[in-house]
């Protein structure tokens, strides 16, 4: 009896535990979310303090709070002109319904467009961690920033890439980064990471005129609020989708469906026109 | 010069404006939403504030804030039982980057899940307009929900349907349901489409013991706010979001890439299993 | 000991097969598709025998098989005009890699784009199974064809909406169609539901000057082959994937990343311009 | 005039082509691909030659065909193994449309799943054209190979990374590869880099008991057909598409719908279960 008792034991450990999290525990009528009961954090929570406790698994502090709310706020919409919001809309015109629009919207952050904020913070969080170049170890003093930023922003130069974070097709000045760092300062979300990119900002605009942009000041403030860069792109997810639903609900509410955004006339062919007759005859000889 | 001067303007209305758009203006250094400069949106409104205003064009009161705040906050998280989020997870185990994890999460939304708000709040607001069955035109009255509410039941259960926002797999009594319906009463924003989702429960709790769940709810709540059905899984993408990057994250943090989720005894073959020989040597004897 | 075992049965059902399929079974060094080893398939059957054997159990005759293939080569591709290759063409300048760029192909499949194929052969099946109007039961006849063809295009003509799988916007005599139902003669793939579609294209040429396209074309093979209705987006997709690969390839290799395929000036707003004052000045206050 | 007319050029200049294509010319009821008309194409090329004549802008030789075909067929399933199909089929049981399940599993194509053709396929290329470690220069003899091997397969291993195309969770000897290498010689489709995936084969066999799969072999014949490694994803994605299609439609057709492919037992939770009272009552007192 006692063997065979051990031997179902061992069966059933064949059906261990598929799934482990911290998030989020659901029992009948009971769903509780990093310990607290949903039906305690509905109407006590604000939204960004959800999205702090589901990312970081505790309610933040008031200025956190109200910091994380304008990182938010300040993802919103830069209207049609980014590529994701173009694709989800054009996606619309075909009768795609509501979340495949949006996932095309989401698929769209490629290499080029919507990754900065991620990759910013991935250079902050790196190199004040485990500094550049020569210049190794933790830094600890403006003297420590200064150097760096020296080292970093020549290293991108020189292999003629952007630093991300930096620079905008359409602002020479981004209203969003200057109005995003002066509520850092009265939040008290601004440290270390913050100050390094600004500093990155000072070297970049004595040297070529570039400004921080919305992602640049964003990745200073959240890095140094405690977010892991690899949580960047979902972050900048979350602030961006209602304006991807508001752009896919105007398009099929407001233009007719399956209209031609792009002309026969606006497609340039390089070389296909011409009949490939000798293949054509021994294609038909064949048959 | 008069008629070549037409004949510009003519050549260039062929290259009319492709988009239209009432939500967002760029200018060079200048973002408006909705008529306000983003940089005096930023800090000054909250998160569903902005989603609000995205979706609806204006600022809301205090207490549709509120509402609306409370209606994102309850749709944050399940835990892993949503096919959705294992989806995600799923994807997240291959090594898929965050943004393609969302989007698969996003498009499990199908006809059996996550579908529930939008067709419940069409439901809603359509028999609120029209009436239902052999009672025709807008709903007035609280007799007129009665009556509706009755042919509205029975309709459903007589094709063996569910009532979309009502019932749940996994409770009995949605915790959800019952916080927001208080929270509406408390913000004003409780009104005709509420009461008659409340009907809707009443008769069915009476019927077959099933109670409102957290989409009957809000369909309600939303309907009386005044969005449109069609922005149903909108509001609930803007609303779970977080907890998809969350779990994404998680599986990629904390657990073993590319593990096996199912093991092959957990996969059944129906009759694949045998040699097909004859074919086989037909085949052969081609080669 | 017996009522123990039993119960160790019992215990072990919770962790019943999970999965049950007929397409393929996996063990150690061994890959059986529908009964035969993929080494045996690999180098003796077409590709189009192996679509035909995944999605329909059985090796195809060598007519079904140089059908399929057709039908496939078919779908192949429409240059940059559709939707979807402009999206995953979009897609690829963000640098979004291949596989985004390609789901974002694929979900621009919509109500308006690619479904033709499919609500056509879902037409043309259940017509030929049950009838249509006052004229049920089953098609047996060419006086049944001739009967509700008449009843079904006018039902579509009366609710003002297209015949799917008849007329193109850029073709007014699609040269696939055409070739395809000579070939579907040729092969002896062509039966009632291709009769059915003819007698369609008939009835709107006379009517309206419309003719069938590829979708109408091959919804008619493809019915007469035996294919279920419920395949048709996903044998398109088969069909078309190389043409979205070879796009997303081109624009990848030929053009500069992050390229403005909108310009500014091709937005145009809808009065989202002007600065709503008075409200920035509460929000000040608030401040 | 003349300063005129040169304005009218200047802005008719900004209506540039927005588009250019080298694939496939749209005209009224013409529709060439590769300087061949289609209705020439379809009935006349088989399935793999269309797609070889997309990728690469030409129609192959009977043997590149046949050898295309075979590498396609080859990647056409592996059962419900894959966390691709799983998703995919996880998918369909929510009810979603055939192209989104599809697009899950094609999103699902991560890091360590799907990618090792690609993977392959470029350090296959990269080394044959400029050498590894200290050996520079292309690979001209078996000697520069056997060279390579060593270095290369030392660095991976130092590295404790997996070779990619060699291995196989499930088998120690892809049945696949070894025909597909056989099929490779038969049609004269195979060059250095066969050769060198073989070599890599032989050390990595003698060293740690591992042999090529079916990646490594097509990565091999692949790079010796001159398909750039770029179009690895895209050339599995051709090959494995009509599985998911298949395993999407079986389970849309075979199984229940919203049905529970995990139980709530098989959920973990890491210390998410304990009430977090101090706080509610914060909150509570908040209200």
């Amino acid at each position: 009896m006692a063997t065979e008792r051990k031997t179902v034991e061992e069966m059933l450990k064949l059906s261990a535990p598929k799934w482990r999290t911290a998030i989020t525990k659901i029992e009948p009528n009971k769903i509780i979310t990093r310990g607290y009961s949903q039906e305690d954090l509905i109407g006590n929570i604000s939204f960004p303090e959800m999205v702090y406790l589901l990312l970081k698994g505790d309610i933040p502090s008031e200025n956190e709070s109200k910091m994380l709310e304008s990182v938010l706020v300040s993802f919103c919409d830069h209207g049609i002109t980014p590529p994701s919001t173009q694709v989800a809309r054009l996606m619309a015109s075909t009768g795609s319904p509501m979340n495949s629009c949006v996932s095309g919207g989401i698929l769209s952050f490629g290499k080029y467009h919507a990754g900065a904020l991620e990759s910013s913070m991935r250079v902050l969080q790196e190199v004040v961690q485990k500094g550049v170049g020569g210049h190794t170890g933790p830094l600890k003093s403006h003297h420590d920033i200064n150097a760096v930023t020296e080292i970093l922003v020549e290293e991108f130069l020189e292999n003629g890439e952007k630093v991300p974070g930096f620079g905008h097709r359409y602002h020479t000045e981004d209203p969003r980064a200057r109005k995003l760092i002066k509520l850092a300062k009265k939040y008290g979300c601004s440290g270390i990471h913050t100050e390094f990119a600004r500093a990155i900002e000072d070297r970049l605009y004595e040297m070529k005129g570039i400004r921080m942009n919305v992602d640049g000041a964003n990745s200073g403030i959240l890095s140094d609020m405690g977010f892991d860069w690899k949580l960047g792109t979902g972050i900048f997810m979350i602030g961006r989708l209602p304006a991807i639903v508001s752009h896919v609900y105007e398009e099929k509410t407001s233009e007719s469906p399956f209209r031609k955004l792009f002309e026969v006339d606006e497609i340039h062919y390089n070389g296909v026109e011409e009949g490939k007759i000798d293949i054509l005859k021994k294609l038909a000889n064949k048959e």
